[in-house]
């Protein structure tokens, strides 16, 4: 049985979490899963590498959240650079779903946002792991995630 | 016994060692503590590197403070940066707790931001340590430290 | 036979794998590629890694496209910074196709730099495993992907 | 005997090495110091690396200048990151002393910023090597190498 | 006899190699020169990498252009943040001409900068290897490449 973790954060204002095991559900999905929250972005690297290298996970999704500022950004920045280590160390894919507060003027179109990115994710992990020309059916075809795909642009 | 490692810098215009012990203190936690003092932010992760691998610290908490020039920012990048190459390497936490000198105006209110994110860090240092489910239960809360919580957002 | 690694992403909306083996067509070259495709390009490493690692390519090829906004280039510069560590881990060359979004007004126009391009880095690929010589005859010549060469300056 | 690793460079408009030694002779010290030259900051991070693992110096200082061009500023950001990963890749510390062009407006302004950084940070790596009491003693009081302290905010 | 690398590019609108045999020539240096030639900056890091651990040279020379957009200058801060891995990993010296497009407002300025900086820095580089106490001699005293030289400020 696949082993996934997901790591998300108490600093992020929605719960991702529940929309990844959504997804799986709805991909007719049981894999083992291991969930790990830590304060914030820049503390996901080292628990993704937990998770992949201690609790031998094969794949890891993690759920950030960051702040509007522009300090918020480096924050990002940095987790995500740390995330490229984790990925380059393992060998393993860690699926990097980010949410920036400011993608949304409202809540109820930020909570949509983190909702479509986490749950699409999701079964993006889904298909690295048991599908993966699911993905190359898709190559260049503009799917998004927390908006709606843009489409292919053709000859 | 858990060990856990401090670097503080003498750049930084807050001691916030003592917000760090008091939280402890308030936990009822009484861990072995290596405190590790250096000049700037930039000395920090090589001092964290050495508490986890010369000491044997289970977790680091790194208490830095950042100018309000561009150059300052920059520093703290190349120090946060280098924290993570540390989390990488070792596989352990380093709790990160950097202050800006321009979140604040006043003196006060910068003292305040200080000991809030010191002593918040502390306690995430803790559970990450003793009671990683506390962490859970808070996912997605929307937790800071240095300010208010700003609460979730649930659908 | 040499063989070839090529990452593309669902993110990109052209279809880029085509050119590249037009490209390896066109110089009457037939090695064995093997394809993976990934959600975005933050995902590229990992798969260049693998494609080098347990694929044993001799080289790998990225086709990445990054959207306009300013969070969408820290995002293909983390890929980038990613792609410089796979380099540096293997020893192996991977030849990085970046078309963003706002290099092109219209959608022709942008169909054309993303072909042009990765055309032309697919040679590039065909040169530094086959024909490294070619690359030098060229070498301060001006030689552009996705666009007209712009020449050499001469004493 | 402590051993001491000192790298400047030919960029750099002022001559620093002589504040080092003055520190450490005002200091009372007189360790095994081993000096080398560089053409730019780029470059002292392996020539610090090389000092550490070869000629085994208990600790490095860099002596570096960044002209005002925003060029600069990535040149420097990038030896300060080479830095970090000699300090992550050795366990020693490298003290970073980088004078950028524009923090003064005259060049005997300049001249004293150099002096006074390159002093104050050769005393710190005396301490870092011989007395990190010292260094604790004054945690959170505002020490500044190249302007004056800034001091403690206290409760 | 040692064994000096030089990596160019075909991007590159002025063809720097010459420069850099002609310092040689000028200081009486005949070395092993081993050329490799590669797209652009990005792909230099890994062929530097490849000249010291395959064919291994003692020092490498990239000489590398960047357009004048912002994106260049990313490309060129990621190829030079790889070529600090470089270096990291293998202890040896990678000497990094680099050349912005906008540097110069007509094409003979330009021309005389990239033969200044490649013909200097080559001129570097054998002193490195050489004769180290050349660079000593010049410590502190402005020394450019690309331009003239800036000058000491002393007390």
């Amino acid at each position: 049985m696949p082993k996934i973790g997901v790591v998300d954060t108490m600093f992020a204002r929605v719960d991702m979490y529940p929309f990844v095991m959504e997804a799986f559900s709805d991909m007719g999905w049981a894999p083992e899963v291991v969930r790990r929250t830590v304060p914030g972005v820049k503390d996901m690297p080292v628990a993704a590498l937990s998770l992949i290298e201690k609790d031998e996970c094969d794949i890891v999704i993690t759920l950030g959240m960051g702040g509007g500022a522009d300090v918020d950004y480096t924050c990002v920045h940095e987790a995500c650079t740390g995330l490229q280590g984790v990925m380059l160390k393992t060998g393993k894919h860690v699926i990097d779903v980010i949410v920036h507060r400011n993608e949304a003027k409202g809540e109820k179109e930020f909570l949509d946002i983190c909702r479509d990115r986490a749950y699409k994710h999701a079964i993006n992990a889904y298909w690295l792991i048991e599908s993966p020309e699911e993905l190359t059916k898709r190559a260049g075809t503009g799917e998004r995630q927390g908006f709606g795909n843009e489409g292919s642009i053709s000859p």
